[in-house]
């Protein structure tokens, strides 16, 4: 198949361009970026050179049609959407790594990322979360991958909730995530001066993620539920982990609580549920597509900790990306996405 | 007054040299180890090579009885107990990093600690948090300098139970620590190596630190707390960071909120009170005796969360126990305190 | 082909590890560790649940030799050799890491490495360095695969040697190394709390590697070469760098040195002359085999400054080990490893 | 004494402020800030919250000069010489940290750094090196204080220029510096996610320190000095380490070696001369205004190889200008260096 990258040249697009090439199926065609249009992906990013061959390349729909398959979005919100309307209409498959296709509600979308760039398209993007939406996203034209933060919440999170054994409101989400989360930001807390050794919270409660976890919690659990998001920075460059507190109805023992989680799971590819008491961490799951989860039960307070652990760009991003492809395209799921984790 | 450092070795025992080396109105008289007993303290740790003009001792409580008005304890649990009732013996005050005296109840020490080292004394130390105790610590010659986990806890939360707003059972405290918390233990966890790029939950709602936090939680209440403590590893080596999930009894204002916290600690002077939506950072207390701290009402999911930081070798350590020293002598209660947090 | 990978629990073994299960043409049979045997590697190592499905067992080259074509020993020197032996005995074919083969003087390897574990195979091994020997690693049944600092120094300083152009006393080598290089190594120094934002100088003129580099570059030069070589310690998992400096005989201007490097290497798969001024960077070449070049000249000092970066656990590993490998069975030379390096 | 911070908002110009916080000799009435003038210093770094309390303001050279005794300048070169014309039209000392008078030779300036912004001033400067050239200090009411390379070149190589015992050209410097050497600089190299784990030469021998290395080196030999001058960046952020390496003109045992460096600085407050064969390590210098030496003789390759450490933002730029302050001024010269290095 004949992908093009487009927005190529950010932390997602490189890394889609890393999976990609390792890719048996997949052959890139294109790689885009506005500011470094007409240079060597070699010559503007070393680790590239004589990897990938490619020169950087201007972002046109149209001509991108003629020359791929499919696509990955690799563009910030807003204007992803229009890229992705002028990609469908040349009849390329689309997977969206942006928010631009996520959500079901176009007010909750534009109170929280502003006016749409495709109103036309808006909720017509299948949640690209294989685990809740394998056989949807197969027959979808269109993806919306699903963000870094849900994707570690809501693979914890759900069966509890599609199980009914857990509280719908209160519920305490505490994620950390690497600074790559951020995208090559130039702030002042993204220097490695400023964010070496460093840590803190972040948006609190008001992260644009508290909103998309809400919506597919909900539908999960069918009815609505409220969840108080906190995300942190972490001083590291991949890797995000979530802590989720949940509160239960009835006293529920841990071997319950793992078997919940254990068997809503059981045939994923890239779940791996951990025996009892070890805690996910993102040196055992960096650089994969693997989404490592347990649950711990504090019975006396009627809490389950659950707890995940991701990388950012690569289950959180561009991995789930290719993961969906494969699925829209009829590859094997895990085509290019079968290397072991990059540890120590 | 002359101070011995004992157990000087360790991660708090170098901090404390480090601290009490600046200190006006001490002198550091000895510093012990068994391990380095015999070597000059700058030649085991070349930092102090030319600051600290000691040789490491062994601990002998008699012998640094005549030499030494106070002590400062950074041992292990157990191990510190018996030194402490020599040296009070002596006549020497004491202040001791260790949990050996921060319970009241011998059951729950023994439950997580295992059996005590000095029976007799068990009970009579003052809990060495002075924003709590302050006047006790005054009148103290034995204080139990409170954990690092507790204290990043304890000064955020506690005006919230005092104030009576909040539900006590359900809270869930999520935390996060640089790995000089572990001390200088040589497993492979604590490897550059392994941890570098690294982070994780550990002892999930198990940590010896849960039945501290809620003793004194419960204290502050006036009725039993109960916690969900769920601390995690921070690539990084020094800071503590605890984001802190209560629930309201009543809907409850972010001013509200705030006012409650920043009135109980207006007058202490190692607690800054941050503006709203500012989120405490490790670099800005690193090195520092400066507990940030901050709340954010998240009013839609009743809840609120309690946001602090500090460093855990400094208040949540060697720091603290200077402070602690400085009221028990009658001392400035900054004295030696007064650097600016190391940053960047 | 099927492979065992003997030492497999060390830094350099987990690397082989993560190499071969992604190679084309290998199968890994056996994975063995005299401290795990019985565990399976996915417990032991959760990166690799899930990916490796193989117990560690005990090294024993009779039992080993009736499942493996080929073994890579990713063990200490002086462990390897003996376990050479019994591997070549039994006719599988030998990679071995360590440096018990990389010799042609005995009493040079005695002097620096101890006791030779395998007097008779002595001198019998292959230098494992592609760039150097590849066609007799084609024939070979034992290949010793050169160190990581000579892998990072001969590559870019061979080729000046070669020319005849510096001279070839008075050459200094300065090498940095992450902290992976020195294995699993439960000692202070390699604590996350002391070498985080440490760095340093170690082994100055006395390391182990000192005397490889002057073997090979001897041989290149045809006469005897001295190198002042001073490694040093960074305060990171992976990378090498190495920065040389080489007096030229006569004034050489930066073209002319340049051309003598980027022709040298011309057709190397792993080789990257980078453009004019620009300087190897460790992040992009981490996690691949590759080995960035590049050389600057300061004509008014009479100076060649050389440089070049590696990931020490591939180049300078386990994946050197697998390009000598696919050498030795007539695979394709990059199998196995044609992925991008893992930045950021 | 009363001090003004000029540039107080950089990396160097907070250090400024973090060691004169603590100085019993100073007060700082005035900290600059152009892009800050305003702002409360605790509200723009919350390091500084409850502990500077003043607000960023212009740099008004003249209203300067009716509050400060003297001025710490913390501006970028060109940026700094007008103000220090200004300050010293009204009487006020200043320590320049920048560049700007540190050269004797204008054309050499002009070469590295373009047009001179005080040209009348230009050569009245005191090149800022107490172990060089303190009683020239101690007469000035401008000084420059050296640059941290050099500063961590020239203390353990002026001696063996001095002593004549090695060759002038040829000679081979190899710097590692941490990324706050850089200043809070909004690159993509500086990035969290660009630089963490990584590491690299840069400026290779075209860096501006360079000419001031061999400026102050040929006053200490007594003839031109020609040095290769390389840097490096490491993933921390403070902190420096050069490897220098020396060819010597005649035979020298290390013994002589170390005589000669450890004589030459025997009476240096901040010059630890470290045990024979113990490599200078940024964690023991960090946060201090140490320099640790040794020297490595490498008689078989005729070289001396000689290690220096500092913090690059304390001896290396605001220490130093504090202990230059302090011999202005007369005060005991370590008055407000006297803390431990900061460590772990």
């Amino acid at each position: 198949m004949r992908i093009a990258v487009v927005g190529a040249s950010g932390y997602t697009g490189l890394e889609s361009l890393r999976i990609l090439h390792r890719h048996p199926n997949c052959e890139i065609v294109a790689a885009t970026s506005e500011q470094r249009a007409g240079q060597p992906v070699g010559d503007a990013f070393p680790a590239f050179r004589g990897v990938i061959d490619l020169d950087f390349e201007n972002a046109n729909p149209e001509a991108l049609a003629t020359r791929a398959d499919a696509a990955i979005l690799c563009l910030p919100h807003a204007t992803a959407a229009p890229i992705a309307a002028g990609l469908r209409k040349g009849g390329v498959r689309v997977v969206d790594l942006s928010a631009d296709f996520r959500f079901s509600d176009p007010a909750l979308y534009e109170a929280w990322y502003g006016p749409h760039g495709a109103p036309e398209l808006f909720g017509q993007g299948v949640y690209g979360l294989p685990e809740l939406y394998r056989e949807e996203i197969r027959n979808a034209d269109l993806v919306a991958a699903a963000g870094c933060y849900p994707t570690s919440v809501l693979i914890p999170m759900v069966p509890f909730l599609r199980a009914g054994v857990v509280h719908t409101e209160g519920i305490h989400i505490d994620s950390k995530s690497g600074v790559s989360g951020a995208g090559r930001k130039l702030a002042d807390t993204y220097l490695m001066a400023e964010m070496d050794g460093n840590a803190m919270a972040y948006a609190v409660t008001a992260h644009r993620h508290g909103p998309e976890i809400e919506q597919e919690a909900s539908l999960a659990a069918g009815s609505e539920v409220r969840v108080s998001f906190v995300p942190h920075l972490l001083p590291t460059v991949r890797g995000m982990l979530s802590t989720i507190y949940l509160r239960t109805k009835q006293p529920l023992g841990e071997d319950q609580a793992r078997a919940i989680l254990a068997e809503a799971w059981a045939d994923e590819p890239f779940v791996r549920m951990l025996p009892a008491g070890e805690a996910p961490q993102i040196n055992s799951v960096r650089g994969s597509n693997f989404c490592d989860v347990n649950v711990i039960a504090d019975e006396r307070n009627g809490t389950l900790v659950v707890l995940a652990a991701i990388d950012n760009l690569v289950k959180g991003a561009s991995g789930q990306g290719v993961q969906c492809l494969n699925l829209m395209a009829g590859f094997e799921e895990t085509a290019g996405l079968g290397e072991a984790p990059f540890a120590p």
